[in-house]
């Protein structure tokens, strides 16, 4: 009964499997190898267009090196209130852009809208130097809250972004699930809809550690194999994130790891919809469930051996507050969660409220 | 009528004349000079206590090297929302502190108040190293929008700091106005009601380029002098500092010029409360004055010569709005505002509302 | 013929195999699993001693970060001219330490001596904060020309830098080649010596990617968890490094295949002193040998499918020069170079001799 | 008999007289006022271009900051083994260019030669990103050991860097001395043979804080403003440079002290130069004279009130030593040196070898 998080799962078998038939070539290090210009033609497949694309091994770096790309260190980024990249990389972004500011403008709510970009620009000052100004936008896919953008709201948020001088970086820790969730394309996910670099994590959802940052926008990606390097993210034996990633896009492999994950959660919510002492927080749209529940019922879970975690409350619903006996749970299901062992979660949870 | 900012004059008879002074003596170099030890001597006197201090010629360069030495680059420095530290000194405390993060918490009021601080703080994950710890807390005094914290108010707020673990800075750059603007001591408005480093500032209120960083709480000095010679922040003519602060200092010189600011705008403030078309936004409690008016009084004004500023809008009470034709105008009275030049302004605007 | 680098290899049939056992369970994330905790206990046995041991994906990251931990952004780092983190890192170490300056001082000697250091402190200043203090010396474990130092030679450079208050850094991404190449402890060769921090590689002698930062002086470690979080170096699946160190340490694993390395690099250098028109420019004590050779015997060689690499000059004894008709190369060799394919290289290199 | 520094001196009185000018108007802010323009365009005027021009307060914010427009973080800056810039600025160069690297190349001679730059290049590897390319170079005029560079020494060096891809800086804290030393023009020394960015100091020549970057290369002036500002050296009354800089311009008023500066030090080497046990260690060619005397005169000397620097011993001429008892001492004139003064200082001299 894991629901602690999608990373804490190894990679599929056949994720594994890439990686160890690479094991045993030999190759040129620092990524000039077989396997990474593989997986970047793959990845251009994909997305249907040229593009370049660099890996590293962790999400904090791809998105802080891709931001660095994208700001100068006298300019700031605008993302979500509970965005990752503000919220639990440390100042991993003020290193590698060298200072740049970290700006939330959600106010509050589950996605960032039009409307927060537009109060954004309207209430801050812009006499400059003295003034920072924003230059980049970071959305993160699926969100911080598990709801998913569509095509359509990063369309008209780059729009925005795009008329105010902002380039727009996603997050795309959870990629593969906002895919999953609806009908359309990577392409229509990203460049299409006005992304300009895309960080693409594959670890959440099937391997064991390759992030890759994807530049739609090429003039962006000038410096970055300099700031890979000084960042100590240039792996010599490159073949280890290239190897993953050919695994992982073969024959979509990517989607089915996501479908998986968002089934399990689909099914979760259902049941966790019938219990009337629980209420979810926000629509389950990937592969994240975000619930109030009595403090008695996590110790009983968790007790039982579930594992899941007591999360931030930094963004809420207006109409939502948690009672005193009630935390705020996040549940996560991922690529390896099963049946049985969801099944086992939920029984308890009717357990628990049968006998209150 | 010039209210544009209270940098846009030149020092004091008092503070040239030292200045002058001291120019024609040999010294040594980089503040090893007799007009720097008497002014930290006078800074001791005048807050009564053991202290470090050091001299640098700007505000921001102050405030930054401070906050330097009070966080780590991967923590956090509290502060309000219309801080000076956050709006209007680029991203220079991320370039001195290596990157440390800037939040304003103070959620739309013209203060902060402890309350902010706890929903901070009950907000916040700490879950480290992911998430960032705050560890400072920055209190601007007077605040941006011209009032003061009165020592009780700072004792409050230094508690909640010192409870979580933040030490306290306050950016001074209207210290003197704030004093002059209550019935308290230097001591009583910083060190006895917690504050551990204050950024004083001269500049404003009579000297031509004089702030000090002064250290009560002088662990927190351990490593300033490294960080102020690498910041380019160490002048080789130290006297150029000393001797303006001790022209400054002298015979409570400091106080009499921020009366006088003071009471020039205390006097423009009660005009504008006689006029039915003007909105006051928020107390006159030093030398600020933050007055809503018609597009068309602007315009009356600034061709007749008037200077201020259409300042920004971040930070408004709850009930106040701006209507499309007006403006959010800053007034800001100085040592040097004279009785004939504020009356003059009042006469254009009761001849303006005069004539609608 | 490869002789390119020794991190042109996969891993180790040990190492992967760890690593593949470890796939396959549910853990903890960022280093909280039974992989984590069992390499760390391993590297304590190896050493004979407690420590405190962080993983990490790169050499420059392992030795950048590190780094950080031993000088203040004003501070200066010592090291040799050819120093792997001075020559071949970026500017990462600048990155890290937020600034610090790197120095090489070993004026063309094959390895840093005690003279060295003598000279740099009687040449340098120390009128602070203007000059620039050295706080760390940096050695390299094998070295930049492959030379191995001993751990009396160690603890003579150790003492000098602690007189001068210095702590003392290894880079180690050959120290297994080092311990194989000597009659003597990893204890004996670290910090019995005076080594303060120990950058240990697995990746050039077996592992895919697995580096570990290694505080013999626990008190220098206080902030590593943080750099390495803000860096983007700590994995969420930390079983990718903690499986591969525990199959690297297993049973001596990681010495035999030091050893193999070494007796290889012997072998070649055997072969390579028979023949009058090849000069090894430094003695092989590990497994790298910096040959002089002609460019015509350069070019046979590579169009006969070997590899190596035409090496910077940065470093030479004082007696060579290099023709302007010949190359100085630098030959690798590793844990799986076979007997078979050094001999058909040394059999490339004697008929080229025997035909001019 | 004050030969310690250049900068112990006030400002002269012309240049003390235009600031008290200035001090008494109304202006702007932030160097939008009469006398930063006009500074500007006398700077045009001297240098017989057009250029951009910013004011800051200490050259090592000028050094600095000019370099940080010509570097990127991953590149490195080559100067003289003893610049101010690499051995007297702390690390601002790395906080300023975010952690760029310094390099000295000059091998023990006074002056950087085109030979020193073809041995770095030659030497140097350019696998990129690993290895740090070098993007600027620059040259201190006058030098460190008090030489002054020709205009036709400062073309050739520019033209070695030009060709390498590197852009050139030049430390010209006593530019006004090189000028007086030479017959020439400042635009022969500077922009003319091929220098890019100019620190031009009045700090030590006449100013009381007073340095001037200026872009010959208007295209590296293009994040100037924001670097200036972030690192807290954009003064709020901007006349505080401007009106020195035009009261130090004016009339060539700044080489008139130049010329006094340099003349004392030519009549203290003429004296120095008569005695047999004082040895010059360089030419005089400006202000600064370098002296190995006896500990015993140096004794004698300061008892007697004088004030020199025994100073670094960096870089010496091949064919010279300091005998252990005796000091290298540094001595710098400036245009407040009397002829008394010096008088006084050289029959101290020769009445100590009088009696010896």
């Amino acid at each position: 009964m894991y629901f602690g998080s999608d990373n804490q799962t190894g990679a599929s078998a056949q994720v594994l499997g890439m990686l160890t038939t690479a094991n045993n070539e030999y190759t040129h290090g620092y990524g000039d190898d077989r396997w990474t210009h593989q997986a970047i033609e793959a990845l251009k497949t994909l997305f249907e267009c040229d593009l370049e694309a660099y890996f590293v091994a962790t999400g904090t770096a791809a998105n802080s090196l891709a931001l660095s790309c994208m700001v100068q260190p006298w300019e700031a980024i605008l993302c979500h209130d509970s965005a990752h990249i503000i919220l639990d990389e440390s100042t991993a972004p003020e290193l590698f852009t060298g200072g740049a500011r970290m700006l939330g403008v959600s106010n509050g709510e589950g996605k960032i809208s039009p409307q927060h970009l537009q109060d954004y620009f309207q209430t801050t000052g812009t006499d400059y130097p003295h003034n920072v100004r924003a230059a980049a936008l970071s959305i993160t896919q699926a969100s911080e809250s598990g709801l998913v953008y569509t095509p359509a709201e990063i369309s008209t948020l780059s729009a925005v972004a795009e008329k105010n001088g902002l380039s727009v970086h996603m997050d795309g820790a959870r990629f593969a699930n906002a895919v999953a969730s609806q009908q359309c394309t990577p392409a229509e996910l990203s460049w299409k809809a006005g992304v300009d670099v895309l960080c693409l994590g594959a670890t959440k959802c099937g391997a064991l550690c390759a992030e890759v940052v994807i530049f739609f926008n090429k003039d962006l990606a000038a410096t970055f194999t300099h700031r890979r390097k000084r960042g100590g993210h240039l792996l010599s034996k490159g073949r280890v994130f290239g190897s993953q990633m050919v695994g992982w896009l073969q024959d979509d492999h990517w989607l089915e790891l996501a479908q998986h994950a968002n089934a399990q959660a689909a099914k979760l919510a259902e049941t966790i919809n019938t219990i009337d002492g629980l209420r979810l927080v926000w629509p389950v749209e990937s592969n994240e469930l975000f619930v109030i529940m009595p403090k008695g019922l996590a110790a009983h879970l968790q007790d039982a051996g579930a594992e899941f975690y007591d999360w931030y409350v930094t963004t809420l619903p207006p109409n939502i507050t948690i009672g005193e006996q009630e935390i705020f749970a996040r549940l996560v299901t991922s690529f390896v969660t099963q049946d049985a062992q969801r099944e086992a979660f939920c029984d308890l949870i009717q357990n628990y409220f049968a006998v209150q």
